[in-house]
Protein backbone atom coordinates (compact mmCIF):
# COMPACT_ATOMS: atom_id res chain seq x y z
CA UNK A 1 0.00 0.00 0.00
CA UNK A 2 1.94 2.39 -1.63
CA UNK A 3 0.04 5.40 0.85
CA UNK A 4 1.24 3.37 4.23
CA UNK A 5 4.79 3.13 2.75
CA UNK A 6 5.09 6.73 2.08
CA UNK A 7 3.65 7.58 5.44
CA UNK A 8 6.35 5.28 7.20
CA UNK A 9 9.09 6.79 5.29
CA UNK A 10 7.59 11.28 6.14
CA UNK A 11 6.76 9.90 9.85
CA UNK A 12 8.38 6.75 10.67
CA UNK A 13 11.78 6.91 13.39
CA UNK A 14 14.40 4.20 13.54
CA UNK A 15 15.45 3.45 17.07
CA UNK A 16 18.34 0.95 18.65
CA UNK A 17 20.46 0.72 15.76
CA UNK A 18 17.80 -0.50 13.40
CA UNK A 19 16.16 -3.09 15.05
CA UNK A 20 12.92 -0.72 15.79
CA UNK A 21 10.96 1.45 13.92
CA UNK A 22 8.55 3.50 16.50
CA UNK A 23 5.35 4.35 14.19
CA UNK A 24 3.41 6.38 17.06
CA UNK A 25 2.46 9.13 15.81
CA UNK A 26 -0.04 7.65 13.32
CA UNK A 27 0.12 3.89 14.38
CA UNK A 28 -0.20 2.52 17.82
CA UNK A 29 -0.26 5.62 20.22
CA UNK A 30 -1.27 8.59 18.49
CA UNK A 31 -3.39 7.18 15.49
CA UNK A 32 -3.91 8.88 12.31
CA UNK A 33 -7.80 8.04 11.79
CA UNK A 34 -8.78 9.17 9.03
CA UNK A 35 -5.65 6.93 7.34
CA UNK A 36 -6.81 4.36 9.63
CA UNK A 37 -10.29 4.25 7.68
CA UNK A 38 -8.07 3.86 4.52
CA UNK A 39 -6.25 1.11 5.92
CA UNK A 40 -9.49 -0.75 6.65
CA UNK A 41 -10.84 -0.30 3.48
CA UNK A 42 -7.74 -2.18 2.01
CA UNK A 43 -7.93 -4.88 4.31
CA UNK A 44 -11.73 -5.25 3.29
CA UNK A 45 -10.79 -4.79 -0.68
CA UNK A 46 -8.16 -7.33 0.08
CA UNK A 47 -10.04 -10.12 1.62
CA UNK A 48 -13.59 -9.41 -0.23
CA UNK A 49 -14.56 -12.51 -1.26
CA UNK A 50 -13.26 -14.80 1.43
CA UNK A 51 -16.52 -14.57 3.66
CA UNK A 52 -14.57 -13.48 7.07
CA UNK A 53 -17.07 -13.46 9.57
CA UNK A 54 -15.06 -11.96 12.16
CA UNK A 55 -11.90 -10.17 12.90
CA UNK A 56 -9.40 -11.39 15.50
CA UNK A 57 -6.61 -9.25 17.20
CA UNK A 58 -4.17 -9.02 20.49
CA UNK A 59 -4.69 -6.13 22.95
CA UNK A 60 -3.62 -3.20 22.70
CA UNK A 61 -2.00 -1.92 19.64
CA UNK A 62 -4.10 -4.22 17.14
CA UNK A 63 -7.41 -2.65 18.44
CA UNK A 64 -7.50 0.26 16.01
CA UNK A 65 -6.46 -1.66 13.37
CA UNK A 66 -9.14 -4.41 13.74
CA UNK A 67 -11.87 -2.02 14.31
CA UNK A 68 -11.11 -0.46 11.30
CA UNK A 69 -11.36 -3.48 9.06
CA UNK A 70 -14.02 -4.98 11.15
CA UNK A 71 -15.89 -1.42 9.87
CA UNK A 72 -15.25 -2.09 6.24
CA UNK A 73 -15.90 -5.71 6.36
CA UNK A 74 -19.25 -4.88 8.34
CA UNK A 75 -18.26 -7.92 11.05
CA UNK A 76 -17.38 -7.90 14.83
CA UNK A 77 -13.80 -7.58 16.17
CA UNK A 78 -12.82 -9.35 18.94
CA UNK A 79 -9.63 -8.23 20.96
CA UNK A 80 -7.63 -11.56 22.72
CA UNK A 81 -6.64 -10.18 26.06
CA UNK A 82 -3.09 -10.11 27.64
CA UNK A 83 -2.58 -11.69 31.15
CA UNK A 84 0.78 -12.23 32.89
CA UNK A 85 -0.50 -15.63 34.62
CA UNK A 86 -2.27 -18.46 33.36
CA UNK A 87 -4.59 -20.54 35.34
CA UNK A 88 -8.05 -18.61 34.20
CA UNK A 89 -11.32 -19.91 34.21
CA UNK A 90 -12.47 -22.35 31.72
CA UNK A 91 -15.06 -20.55 29.63
CA UNK A 92 -11.62 -18.63 28.09
CA UNK A 93 -9.68 -20.26 25.43
CA UNK A 94 -5.99 -19.45 26.47
CA UNK A 95 -2.73 -19.96 25.08
CA UNK A 96 0.96 -19.15 25.55
CA UNK A 97 3.05 -15.93 23.51
CA UNK A 98 6.65 -15.42 24.09
CA UNK A 99 7.14 -11.68 23.91
CA UNK A 100 10.98 -11.32 22.27
CA UNK A 101 10.62 -7.89 22.85
CA UNK A 102 10.09 -8.42 27.16
CA UNK A 103 11.83 -11.98 27.10
CA UNK A 104 8.75 -13.28 28.88
CA UNK A 105 5.60 -15.48 28.44
CA UNK A 106 2.12 -14.39 28.74
CA UNK A 107 -1.07 -15.60 27.94
CA UNK A 108 -3.53 -14.45 25.55
CA UNK A 109 -7.23 -15.03 26.18
CA UNK A 110 -10.66 -14.81 24.39
CA UNK A 111 -13.79 -16.23 25.66
CA UNK A 112 -15.70 -18.86 24.54
CA UNK A 113 -18.77 -17.41 23.57
CA UNK A 114 -16.76 -15.20 20.85
CA UNK A 115 -15.06 -17.56 18.69
CA UNK A 116 -17.51 -20.07 17.27
CA UNK A 117 -16.91 -23.19 15.32
CA UNK A 118 -17.93 -21.89 11.59
CA UNK A 119 -16.64 -18.75 12.23
CA UNK A 120 -14.03 -17.56 9.29
CA UNK A 121 -11.91 -15.74 11.02
CA UNK A 122 -9.06 -12.90 9.87
CA UNK A 123 -6.33 -11.98 12.53
CA UNK A 124 -5.35 -7.95 12.05
CA UNK A 125 -2.65 -6.61 13.76
CA UNK A 126 -0.27 -3.80 13.41
CA UNK A 127 3.02 -5.52 13.17
CA UNK A 128 4.58 -8.90 12.28
CA UNK A 129 8.20 -9.53 13.57
CA UNK A 130 8.60 -13.17 14.61
CA UNK A 131 5.18 -13.96 14.15
CA UNK A 132 4.88 -15.72 17.60
CA UNK A 133 1.48 -13.24 18.62
CA UNK A 134 -0.27 -14.78 15.29
CA UNK A 135 0.85 -18.00 16.25
CA UNK A 136 -1.14 -17.50 19.53
CA UNK A 137 -4.33 -16.79 17.68
CA UNK A 138 -4.30 -19.70 15.41
CA UNK A 139 -3.76 -21.61 18.15
CA UNK A 140 -6.93 -20.07 19.63
CA UNK A 141 -9.05 -20.46 16.70
CA UNK A 142 -8.62 -24.03 16.50
CA UNK A 143 -9.27 -24.52 20.03
CA UNK A 144 -12.53 -23.04 18.94
CA UNK A 145 -13.22 -25.24 15.75
CA UNK A 146 -13.07 -21.89 13.60
CA UNK A 147 -11.03 -21.37 10.65
CA UNK A 148 -8.70 -18.90 10.11
CA UNK A 149 -9.05 -17.47 6.41
CA UNK A 150 -5.94 -15.51 6.81
CA UNK A 151 -4.14 -12.64 8.09
CA UNK A 152 -3.67 -9.05 7.53
CA UNK A 153 -0.82 -7.05 8.88
CA UNK A 154 -0.09 -2.88 8.48
CA UNK A 155 3.44 -3.52 8.89
CA UNK A 156 5.76 -6.99 8.16
CA UNK A 157 9.34 -6.75 9.10
CA UNK A 158 10.58 -8.62 6.14
CA UNK A 159 13.69 -9.46 7.94
CA UNK A 160 12.51 -11.25 10.84
CA UNK A 161 11.28 -14.86 10.26
CA UNK A 162 7.44 -14.73 10.97
CA UNK A 163 6.39 -14.12 7.79
CA UNK A 164 8.20 -16.49 6.39
CA UNK A 165 7.04 -18.83 8.99
CA UNK A 166 3.34 -18.57 8.49
CA UNK A 167 3.77 -18.28 5.02
CA UNK A 168 5.03 -21.81 5.16
CA UNK A 169 2.79 -23.34 7.09
CA UNK A 170 -0.01 -22.53 4.67
CA UNK A 171 -1.52 -18.98 5.97
CA UNK A 172 -2.19 -16.25 3.54
CA UNK A 173 -0.46 -13.41 5.09
CA UNK A 174 -1.09 -10.24 3.12
CA UNK A 175 1.20 -7.32 4.80
CA UNK A 176 0.69 -3.79 3.60
CA UNK A 177 4.18 -2.36 3.81
CA UNK A 178 6.97 -5.25 4.05
CA UNK A 179 10.09 -3.59 5.31
CA UNK A 180 13.21 -5.30 3.49
CA UNK A 181 16.00 -3.78 5.14
CA UNK A 182 16.08 -1.02 7.63
CA UNK A 183 19.28 0.88 9.26
CA UNK A 184 19.58 4.06 10.28
CA UNK A 185 20.92 5.44 6.96
CA UNK A 186 17.07 4.39 6.00
CA UNK A 187 13.79 2.17 4.72
CA UNK A 188 13.87 -0.27 1.77
CA UNK A 189 10.32 -1.96 1.26
CA UNK A 190 9.77 -5.06 -0.31
CA UNK A 191 7.36 -5.18 -3.96
CA UNK B 1 -29.00 7.12 22.65
CA UNK B 2 -32.16 5.01 22.53
CA UNK B 3 -30.14 2.51 20.57
CA UNK B 4 -27.26 1.70 23.21
CA UNK B 5 -29.82 1.35 25.81
CA UNK B 6 -31.60 -0.89 23.47
CA UNK B 7 -28.44 -2.96 22.90
CA UNK B 8 -27.73 -3.11 26.86
CA UNK B 9 -30.99 -4.50 27.28
CA UNK B 10 -30.76 -6.93 25.05
CA UNK B 11 -27.14 -8.13 25.39
CA UNK B 12 -25.97 -6.84 28.76
CA UNK B 13 -25.27 -8.83 31.61
CA UNK B 14 -25.37 -8.03 35.37
CA UNK B 15 -23.20 -9.92 37.65
CA UNK B 16 -21.96 -9.62 41.00
CA UNK B 17 -25.40 -8.84 42.57
CA UNK B 18 -25.95 -5.47 40.51
CA UNK B 19 -22.21 -4.27 40.48
CA UNK B 20 -20.98 -5.63 37.27
CA UNK B 21 -22.67 -4.58 34.13
CA UNK B 22 -20.77 -6.87 31.47
CA UNK B 23 -21.32 -5.48 27.89
CA UNK B 24 -18.17 -7.36 26.15
CA UNK B 25 -20.58 -9.13 23.54
CA UNK B 26 -20.23 -5.85 21.57
CA UNK B 27 -18.74 -3.12 23.14
CA UNK B 28 -14.96 -4.51 25.52
CA UNK B 29 -14.00 -7.78 24.32
CA UNK B 30 -16.22 -8.39 21.12
CA UNK B 31 -17.08 -5.27 19.36
CA UNK B 32 -19.67 -5.00 17.10
CA UNK B 33 -18.09 -2.42 14.69
CA UNK B 34 -21.40 -1.35 12.24
CA UNK B 35 -22.64 -0.36 16.03
CA UNK B 36 -19.28 1.60 16.73
CA UNK B 37 -19.62 3.65 13.65
CA UNK B 38 -23.19 4.44 15.08
CA UNK B 39 -21.99 5.42 18.72
CA UNK B 40 -18.82 7.47 17.10
CA UNK B 41 -21.19 9.68 14.74
CA UNK B 42 -23.31 10.54 17.60
CA UNK B 43 -20.61 11.29 19.79
CA UNK B 44 -19.31 13.49 16.79
CA UNK B 45 -23.26 15.11 16.67
CA UNK B 46 -22.54 16.10 20.44
CA UNK B 47 -19.31 17.73 19.81
CA UNK B 48 -19.63 19.45 16.20
CA UNK B 49 -19.25 22.68 17.22
CA UNK B 50 -16.53 22.49 19.74
CA UNK B 51 -13.66 22.36 17.40
CA UNK B 52 -12.44 19.35 18.78
CA UNK B 53 -8.41 18.59 17.92
CA UNK B 54 -7.75 15.28 19.12
CA UNK B 55 -9.39 12.41 20.95
CA UNK B 56 -7.91 11.05 23.99
CA UNK B 57 -8.38 7.46 25.89
CA UNK B 58 -6.94 5.21 28.06
CA UNK B 59 -5.91 1.64 26.60
CA UNK B 60 -7.29 -0.98 26.18
CA UNK B 61 -10.94 -0.52 26.50
CA UNK B 62 -11.38 2.86 25.21
CA UNK B 63 -9.57 2.45 21.73
CA UNK B 64 -12.04 1.10 19.75
CA UNK B 65 -14.76 3.84 20.50
CA UNK B 66 -11.84 6.58 20.70
CA UNK B 67 -11.17 5.71 17.12
CA UNK B 68 -14.82 5.33 15.75
CA UNK B 69 -15.32 8.78 17.44
CA UNK B 70 -12.20 10.56 15.98
CA UNK B 71 -13.12 8.69 12.89
CA UNK B 72 -16.43 10.65 12.73
CA UNK B 73 -14.72 13.90 13.71
CA UNK B 74 -11.55 13.59 11.71
CA UNK B 75 -9.27 14.15 14.36
CA UNK B 76 -6.24 11.69 15.58
CA UNK B 77 -7.19 10.02 18.83
CA UNK B 78 -4.52 9.10 21.74
CA UNK B 79 -4.62 6.44 23.83
CA UNK B 80 -2.79 6.87 27.34
CA UNK B 81 -0.60 3.86 28.27
CA UNK B 82 -0.70 2.42 31.56
CA UNK B 83 2.17 1.15 33.11
CA UNK B 84 2.06 -0.49 36.61
CA UNK B 85 5.73 1.53 37.61
CA UNK B 86 6.14 4.83 37.55
CA UNK B 87 9.28 6.55 37.17
CA UNK B 88 9.28 6.58 33.18
CA UNK B 89 10.76 9.11 31.18
CA UNK B 90 11.07 12.62 30.64
CA UNK B 91 9.94 12.71 27.13
CA UNK B 92 6.34 11.65 28.75
CA UNK B 93 3.64 13.52 30.62
CA UNK B 94 2.39 11.00 33.49
CA UNK B 95 -0.22 10.50 36.68
CA UNK B 96 -1.09 8.06 38.79
CA UNK B 97 -4.84 6.70 38.68
CA UNK B 98 -6.30 4.62 41.34
CA UNK B 99 -8.15 1.72 40.10
CA UNK B 100 -10.87 0.46 42.27
CA UNK B 101 -11.78 -2.79 40.24
CA UNK B 102 -8.47 -3.87 41.15
CA UNK B 103 -7.75 -1.79 44.35
CA UNK B 104 -4.31 -0.64 43.23
CA UNK B 105 -2.51 2.27 41.91
CA UNK B 106 -0.87 2.08 37.81
CA UNK B 107 0.31 5.25 35.89
CA UNK B 108 -1.13 6.74 33.06
CA UNK B 109 0.91 8.11 30.21
CA UNK B 110 1.36 9.84 27.01
CA UNK B 111 4.08 11.20 25.39
CA UNK B 112 4.69 14.98 25.32
CA UNK B 113 4.81 15.41 21.16
CA UNK B 114 0.85 14.22 20.51
CA UNK B 115 -0.48 16.59 23.39
CA UNK B 116 0.01 20.12 22.77
CA UNK B 117 -0.91 23.59 23.59
CA UNK B 118 -3.54 24.64 21.76
CA UNK B 119 -5.11 21.27 21.20
CA UNK B 120 -8.87 21.25 22.21
CA UNK B 121 -9.23 17.78 23.60
CA UNK B 122 -12.26 15.58 23.82
CA UNK B 123 -11.64 12.49 26.56
CA UNK B 124 -13.39 9.26 25.22
CA UNK B 125 -14.19 6.05 27.29
CA UNK B 126 -16.39 2.90 27.58
CA UNK B 127 -17.50 3.10 31.02
CA UNK B 128 -17.66 6.31 33.71
CA UNK B 129 -18.07 4.60 37.22
CA UNK B 130 -16.24 6.41 39.93
CA UNK B 131 -14.23 9.05 37.16
CA UNK B 132 -10.71 8.27 37.99
CA UNK B 133 -9.74 7.30 34.90
CA UNK B 134 -10.92 10.67 33.64
CA UNK B 135 -9.51 12.66 36.09
CA UNK B 136 -5.93 11.43 35.08
CA UNK B 137 -6.42 12.41 31.51
CA UNK B 138 -7.61 16.01 32.50
CA UNK B 139 -4.35 15.79 34.50
CA UNK B 140 -2.35 14.97 31.18
CA UNK B 141 -4.45 17.45 29.50
CA UNK B 142 -3.36 20.22 32.08
CA UNK B 143 0.72 19.59 31.95
CA UNK B 144 0.62 19.85 28.70
CA UNK B 145 -1.66 22.93 28.40
CA UNK B 146 -4.03 22.10 26.46
CA UNK B 147 -7.70 22.63 26.87
CA UNK B 148 -10.31 19.95 27.86
CA UNK B 149 -13.43 20.36 25.89
CA UNK B 150 -15.61 17.31 27.27
CA UNK B 151 -16.19 13.66 27.96
CA UNK B 152 -18.27 11.54 26.01
CA UNK B 153 -19.06 8.11 27.76
CA UNK B 154 -20.86 5.14 26.43
CA UNK B 155 -22.49 3.91 29.64
CA UNK B 156 -22.34 6.09 32.47
CA UNK B 157 -22.87 4.33 35.96
CA UNK B 158 -25.13 7.39 36.95
CA UNK B 159 -25.50 5.80 40.81
CA UNK B 160 -21.42 6.12 41.11
CA UNK B 161 -20.00 9.53 42.26
CA UNK B 162 -17.81 9.99 39.03
CA UNK B 163 -20.42 12.06 36.57
CA UNK B 164 -21.26 13.98 39.31
CA UNK B 165 -18.00 15.07 40.85
CA UNK B 166 -16.61 15.82 36.62
CA UNK B 167 -19.84 18.08 36.33
CA UNK B 168 -19.33 19.87 39.27
CA UNK B 169 -15.67 20.66 38.38
CA UNK B 170 -17.17 22.32 35.22
CA UNK B 171 -16.51 19.66 32.33
CA UNK B 172 -19.03 18.84 30.15
CA UNK B 173 -19.79 15.19 30.04
CA UNK B 174 -21.75 13.05 27.77
CA UNK B 175 -22.71 9.92 28.65
CA UNK B 176 -24.66 7.95 25.80
CA UNK B 177 -26.45 6.16 28.10
CA UNK B 178 -26.91 6.35 31.99
CA UNK B 179 -27.81 3.76 34.10
CA UNK B 180 -29.95 4.88 37.10
CA UNK B 181 -30.23 1.28 39.21
CA UNK B 182 -29.17 -1.97 37.96
CA UNK B 183 -29.59 -5.30 39.87
CA UNK B 184 -30.10 -8.37 39.37
CA UNK B 185 -34.18 -8.05 38.16
CA UNK B 186 -32.98 -5.37 35.30
CA UNK B 187 -31.89 -1.86 34.90
CA UNK B 188 -33.44 1.59 34.93
CA UNK B 189 -31.31 4.45 32.83
CA UNK B 190 -32.10 7.86 33.79
CA UNK B 191 -33.28 10.47 31.23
Amino acid sequence: MKALEEKILREGKILNGGSVLRVSSFLNHQIDCDFLTEIGAEIARLFAEDHVTKILTVEASGIALAVAAGAALHVPAVFAKKHKTSNLSGALYQTVVHSFTHNTDYTVTVEREYLCPGDRVLIVDDFLANGKAIEGLLDLIAQAGAEAVGAAIAIEKGFQEGGRTLRARGLRVESLAIIERMDESGITFRH
